[in-house]
């Protein structure tokens, strides 16, 4: 009997899978890896008054009613150069230049822009008031010291190695990175370099999972095809169990006779599922193995098993990694009156035409509409269709 | 003077610029890559009458009217195996077992579930009707022979590997990888290894337009960081031009004393433009130099060459791909009502909360905004602001 479960049922039943462990890596090395930290500033950003402008720092009550007819008449002490401390504080009626980003003087308390300013020797006339902080940017303005700044869980892309690299980050706790191993078994699979010979199709299955679970953060090793003889599969898995933290087995989910993967499973590890309850995706189970280590059965069909791996079982890499969701969600307007029977959740594909999201159709193909789809709709169970104009989300 | 454009004529500025030349890569080195010619199928896909279920292949009109009360009898002839041609062609009252995914032998048109049928010795007693291809997928249903399946210019992913391997191709022809050379520039910059020193700050433009780059499919070096002068970054970008595609300069790009962007840009090439007609990035330029090569100009404030790399700049990388484009744009209700001065176009950055944007609110702080950044909003020029629950297209 299939021990069936609902995806939320899935979802569930991964909340209690530890993490894997945390390691300490280089800035520059953590691009892509997930944060195991939250990282709280240490530091004031940008850490000193700054000027939004280039410009003349003064004091603003100096400033007071000037104009171009009657300006302000300050003496000029100093340039203030870029990344340099200002040498001289400012007394009353004196100004310094300070470059846009340049750090303002003591006695200061704002810039008047460069083109307010006109020069008579060492002079300088000021033509337009300045409010008190008017143009200075406050030495927190931008972070404050203790402020949470990235969250732990966080893949980190360039934007969050610029940020981290502004508080003065050079090492950063990330998760260690999840290694998955892939069999591809059936014995009507040709691989890569094999002439297609017909009946027998192409291996896709295994090159996706190694590729989909590499843009997941995974080190990912393809072990090739095997054909469906129990003996040959169940040494295979042990060893790429003993090599890495899941295995993904593809093909062989199903009951029928050259079905293997359950007694696999149930040879190495505690069977969790077999069966989900979700169109396409139905023969998908999972165990267990000593060690936080886990195999996943997926479906042999081509666009069952991208689904299935991209909308339901990559939430178990995500839960080992401890990730926060970063799957893109999307509101979109249905196109068409779809029909379907109640009772099973189905994860429908649809392509995106000017912002209205219609279903792919198409019997039992796989390629073509892997080829076409935008992203997936879920139906619930219990609803049996959706109506034209309908308000959707598009999950990619 | 400045000469300055809008971002739409920076669009049209690059329409004529050419895309970089093709290599032919074996299938699994084209993960990221850019497709550069649209991939049409050579064969059929399935390429033979597949069987959808587990079950018993006959001839539908064998099965007229039968019941299980007044089953149809036939005889079993073989069992196909999944992945290997039936041996035997079917003649009239007859069948043979096709597993899912199986070849239908000759003479049969239709497929008979497995549970619909019993066995009482060599003869198949078959319980339930079949109409003509049920349960049959033909030859062609997933991808017609000559149909075009994957269009050039696409960035390959783990589904398009898939879809290239089950149409029996093992060498892909793909854009030679842009390479990209990054120097920052700046007086009052660190490195990532010096200590923080008050006013200098981090140089976080160089790491950031490294990684955004290779994000973007580029072989990304950063060159480091060059004091503010004059001899010191002709000579540097001179250098980094003849070892890249691209040179992105960070920094010393408005017209200050100290900004040798343009000048470098005048003595190795030609000015394409010196100032872009949108808040936050008006200080960005670029150059055209010999043999397809471009020097661009980014602001050095942070948030300003983080919007203007992802929102503008990268659409140069994508033009010399070729790349069919991939930024998401998402329709959301906006949440606040937002003054905008008339005139310059502008990126507004939101944060996403419940499926509606914010404004994010910061006077000239960078890395606060960019944590908390979800995507931008394009306010055009002559639009004075937005309103709540306007809908707006957030890109990111």
């Amino acid at each position: 009997m299939l021990k069936v479960i609902s995806t939320y049922e899935f979802e569930k039943l991964i909340e209690s899978i530890s993490e894997v462990d945390s390691e300490e890596i280089d800035i520059l090395d953590s691009h892509g890896r997930v944060l195991s930290e939250d990282i709280i500033s240490n530091i004031n950003i940008p850490g000193f008054r700054r000027s939004a402008v280039d410009g003349y720092a003064v004091k603003s009550s100096n400033t007071y009613m000037c104009s171009e007819t009657m300006p302000a008449i300050l003496s000029f002490k100093e340039n203030i150069e870029i990344g340099k401390k200002p040498s001289l504080e400012l007394a009353d009626m004196e100004c310094s230049y300070v470059p846009t980003g340049g750090m303002i003087p003591e006695g200061a308390d704002s810039v008047v822009m460069l083109e307010d300013v006109e020069f008579l020797g060492d002079e300088a006339l000021i033509n337009k008031s300045v409010s008190t902080l008017e143009n200075v940017v406050a030495e927190d303005e931008d972070i404050k010291k203790g402020k949470e700044v990235i969250l732990k869980g966080t893949t980190i892309n360039s934007t969050h190695i610029a940020i981290l690299i502004s508080l003065g980050i050079t090492k950063v706790k990330v998760k260690r990175q999840i290694k998955v191993g892939i069999i591809s078994t059936g014995d009507e699979l040709l691989s890569i370099e094999e002439n297609i010979e017909i009946p027998k199709i192409k291996d896709t299955n295994g090159p996706f999972l190694t590729f989909a679970s590499r843009e997941d953060g995974c080190i990912s090793t393809h072990y090739g095809i095997l054909k469906d003889v129990e003996e040959g599969i169940l040494s295979a898995v042990k060893k790429a169990l003993s090599e890495n933290d899941i295995v993904f087995l593809s093909g062989g989910s199903s009951a029928g006779n050259k079905d293997f993967s359950e007694k696999t499973m149930l040879a190495l590890g505690e069977l969790m599922f077999h069966g989900l309850a979700v169109k396409p995706g139905k023969p998908t189970l999972m165990a267990k193995c000593e060690g936080n280590k886990y195999i996943v059965g997926l479906p042999g069909h081509p666009l069952a098993c991208t689904i299935i791996y991209k909308f339901v079982i990559s939430k178990l890499i995500d839960k080992m990694y401890g990730r926060r969701a970063n799957k893109i969600e999307q509101t979109l307007e249905f196109g068409e009156n779809y029909h379907k029977a109640r009772g099973r959740e189905e994860y429908l594909t649809v392509t995106i035409k000017d912002g209205i999201a219609y279903p792919i159709h198409a019997k039992s193909s796989a390629m073509s509409v892997m080829a076409k789809c935008d992203g997936i709709v879920k139906i619930d169970r219990d609803v049996e269709g959706l109506q034209k104009g309908d308000k959707v989300k598009v999950m990619r």
